[in-house]
């Protein structure tokens, strides 16, 4: 586990200079992102907000035909009150936000979002979206012919078209106006440039089919939910979003904006005598701390999109990895 | 990092019974992927196929005009040759196998196929792809205004739907008929409960817009390819494809075909102490491996489908995750 | 234009026995629907019922930063009730049910959604939602960089993961259970036949990338649409959904749920004469009708996806086409 | 049935001034694609070029086991010749380009690709592929389970990510570099106004799922299409793409390039007496033309596409409809 140089962040939640761990074995990797990261640290550090917050789970009822979906639709919307205090009855930290259904036909999906304080909580909502289940199968008079915990539409653990729309964890926004002579300096290239190839990238976006837009989130991710005791799988379902770059004057607007991060400062892994040390790397270890690392997370991978643009764009790409790749 | 038990696999090219490393802090995971494989192996083992290999780079070239991009993919197809050997030069295990083009007015993006040998090779077919350019640049008489070694096309590090369809690395298949006794059981449950719940499983997919359509290859794949040394962030373009599940009789066929394995034997990460070892658990550690390595995890994650699958069918996983969920 | 024979629809709106007009050159294409009508009727009739209805116009705002975006939100929620206001005052028949935001960094759009009565409303909710934004501009004290009526966000004439997400229009279920031995006498199949051809249908779905699942929907609605005077230009969006197949006993459970069908009663084409007659040969002319349209629209659909799939099961789709094409 | 004012092509097929048949009651959308049509005449005229071309039908073969697949393949693959005579034998202007596998464990889809000639061909390749079917089933020696004239992948009648990235029909380019002062005088804004709701647009097509990225190829389509005696269902899957607009110094480049244009310039419903004289208006009726009428179509939807932007940069868009909408 290596950590790059402070990177300056003026969020919501995370205020700072921060040294941001990564596990990884690629060189190339760690010393592009620490790149990206002294580039906006220079241009006065990345702004970062939560757009949105909640973890999903959505259970499947089957029910006899269109009409019983119906009745059973409107009769989870009039009992709304006790199945929030059914699912929340199974945990501290968890908040029932809103449950809405999807309906094809005798099938209803219900969205069960939540927030989960400073957890990751996929098995805080796992646990309660139980007992909301249980809830509505002793009291709900139309009947069922069956029903899952899991529809497999809420996107765990999986890139969906769903996670990009509506979220799934926390949806974070980072941005960063570069200055040009930063661009020149400590990129190798030129704003235009990079919006040059920013063009392009986002042709090859749209024409290859992927869900919003960028080009490495995954790498960043990968790194740093391993390095502070995050589920990596979830690197699936978090390496979405837009990639943003456009001209600001002489300058570069940056942005990522990822609606699908699930981390949390407590639980899961975080106690982890090496993931612990991560998260007190970053001073985010602990209650409290849930959102800035989120805010951290789409910083850090902001940088990833700044560095690997400007290699690209600067034709330096390839040398970087011949230059450092893993010796083998 | 545990192993789950004995995985009988009848593969093209992994023969045997597999123990496979996982490195995960979820016990539940374990537990739940040595059930699966439990079942797998009692019904026979599982049988795999490899349908496709080639890891693909995706540069782009910019024209002047519609009228320069059909020259240039007209040049570009007659010395293709020459651009092979280009190529090839860089590497002694990479073999480019195509070059197609994909044209958007003035932009081209070539679509480089090859094959890595025994190595996941994204590093290598960055170099080789390097090179093909130069020699473009050298010598084609068509005027370029820019040119990129990747035009965020090629699904590097994403899912994107031009994975799913085309594959990325190898493409893998793997299936097995679960014997109604074994379902019942070893699972705890039926086999027309599986299928039940397999239907509502699959308009899940397709409601929530996934690539394919899948249950959590996520989990399997982070833990197998952190176990061995592999890219923990090409999880994300991995986590694709399309689980099935249908009656055979009174049994339960069930399969998994996922276009964008990217592992290595060789290469990466493999030759670090921990990664190592989980290679040589598996018998793979080397040269000759990479194939057999890419129908283990294929295997390893039906053994996830058929378990999962049948916990939500049985109404068993929430319990499992109540139980056996780390301690905190 | 010709009309298929009698559809006996159970409607939440329609009710009875429709003769559903088709304006198409393609014979085959008439008697198929046809005959998957008869199907239909014989075994009862197609249940029909709108899960859900608006009509969204997506506005843009581009704010100078992610503050001013959160600011922009702020105000705009605070102020939802003069902002519905300012839209209702420019239709008698459009109402504006909700205002939702969708952030990236400094853009946000507004999802406006609105139910039109009996119309289809695309240019009602345009002129509402243009009353709406000229109302944020003259009052919201956050600063606008620009902002324009239609942020290529809402589906408006094309396929989107959101409009089968969210719907757009009307979004409608229909469904029947077709007796096995009306299976076999009028569809000259069986359903088990169906069946397996269902699920290879449904494989080809996920691994094609469509959006939902279904076999041709675009055939029913192009004839219907402009039968009835409806915008063709929209089958883009409304050919979309999910076409479901499943054992019920012997007999074979059929549905389609379409979330995106714009159609009206009113307005638009539908006072021409040709296609007023097309209306009346329903008996849905003019107000009051918009909804039994629209679920006469699902109903349609479902025959044809019962016919196609019929034949293709029984391996009859060629010959249709090759008897019944038009003679050129 | 209206036409717009002359419309200047400089394409590969398609040469000289065109009158474009719209078939629509919508008087504003006649007048927005005039005016597009306007300016891109006065910039000297539409570049188009069709870049590949294909109309696919995809059987579906079912068989034993994944072992059984793979020799399936293997067997087509050794067999394509005889085939492809097989195939052409029904037709004097269906030619076979490839036959494809897609393999999902037991299941081989065949993508089986032709030029249809003049044709839009839709049940040539049908009538095609049912042949070489056949001739599989007499001569084949794997045994099959089930096999299907279409596995539901092709595409047809649907949008659908494989026909974005593969192509289905013809595959055609058109672009145009609009001068300054023609968008200033004409289109009534101004090139870096064009260009920064460009940006949104994009950004709005990403976050909503688009398969591509335009604004709204649909009307032009569909008016052209009825116009003209094709399909009109077959909007739902020519009505994808992706349209761009870049800065050429003081100037505005717009491209649309559309994969899936499905039109014939005989067969179908050519040669109705309004659809015959629509192809008339455009000196494009009968053999020989139907290259030349793919590439007015793509024309066409350019001229549709810089209106739009226009309008919404202007803010026009509304007025436009408020004026021009058919008075009810």
């Amino acid at each position: 586990m290596t950590a790059i140089r402070p990177l300056r962040i003026n969020g919501l939640n995370a205020h700072g200079d921060f040294h941001v761990p990564m596990a990884t074995t690629e060189a190339a990797l760690v010393a592009s992102y620490a790149r990206g990261a002294y580039a906006a640290t220079k241009s006065g550090g990345i702004s970062t907000a939560i757009l949105y917050e909640g973890v999903i789970r959505t259970p499947a009822f089957v029910l006899e035909n269109l009409l019983n979906a119906g009745l059973f639709v409107e009769w989870v919307v009039t009992n709304v009150d006790q199945l929030k205090a059914a699912a929340e009855a199974t945990t501290r930290h968890g908040k029932l936000v809103s449950v809405e259904p999807m309906i094809d036909n005798n099938v209803v999906f219900l969205i069960c979002r939540f927030t989960t304080g400073d957890a990751a909580g996929q098995n805080m909502v796992t646990i309660a979206t139980n007992a909301l289940c249980d809830d509505i199968v002793a009291r709900c008079p139309v009947p069922l012919k069956a029903w899952y915990i899991e529809g497999n539409f809420s996107g765990d653990k999986k890139a969906s078209f769903l996670g990009l729309v509506t979220g799934r964890g926390r949806k974070v926004s980072a941005s960063v106006t570069l200055k040009a002579d930063v661009v020149e300096r400590i990129l190798g290239t030129t704003v235009q440039d990079m919006l040059d190839y920013g063009q392009v990238a986002n042709l090859g976006a749209h024409l290859s089919g992927q869900l919003g837009a960028q080009a490495h989130y995954a790498n960043g991710l990968a790194a740093l939910y391993i390095a502070t005791g995050q589920d990596a799988a979830c690197v699936a379902e978090s390496a979405m979003g837009i990639t943003r770059m456009e001209a600001r004057g002489a300058d570069l607007f940056c942005s990522v904006t990822m609606p699908n991060i699930l981390v949390g400062s407590v639980g899961g892994g975080t106690s982890l005598p090496s993931q612990s040390a991560g998260l007190n790397i970053l001073g985010l270890k602990g209650a409290g701390h849930g959102a800035a690392l989120a805010e951290v997370v789409a910083a850090t991978c902001l940088c990833g999109e700044i560095s690997i643009v400007a290699a690209i764009a600067a034709g330096h790409f390839t040398r970087a990895h011949e230059n450092l790749a893993r010796h083998r």
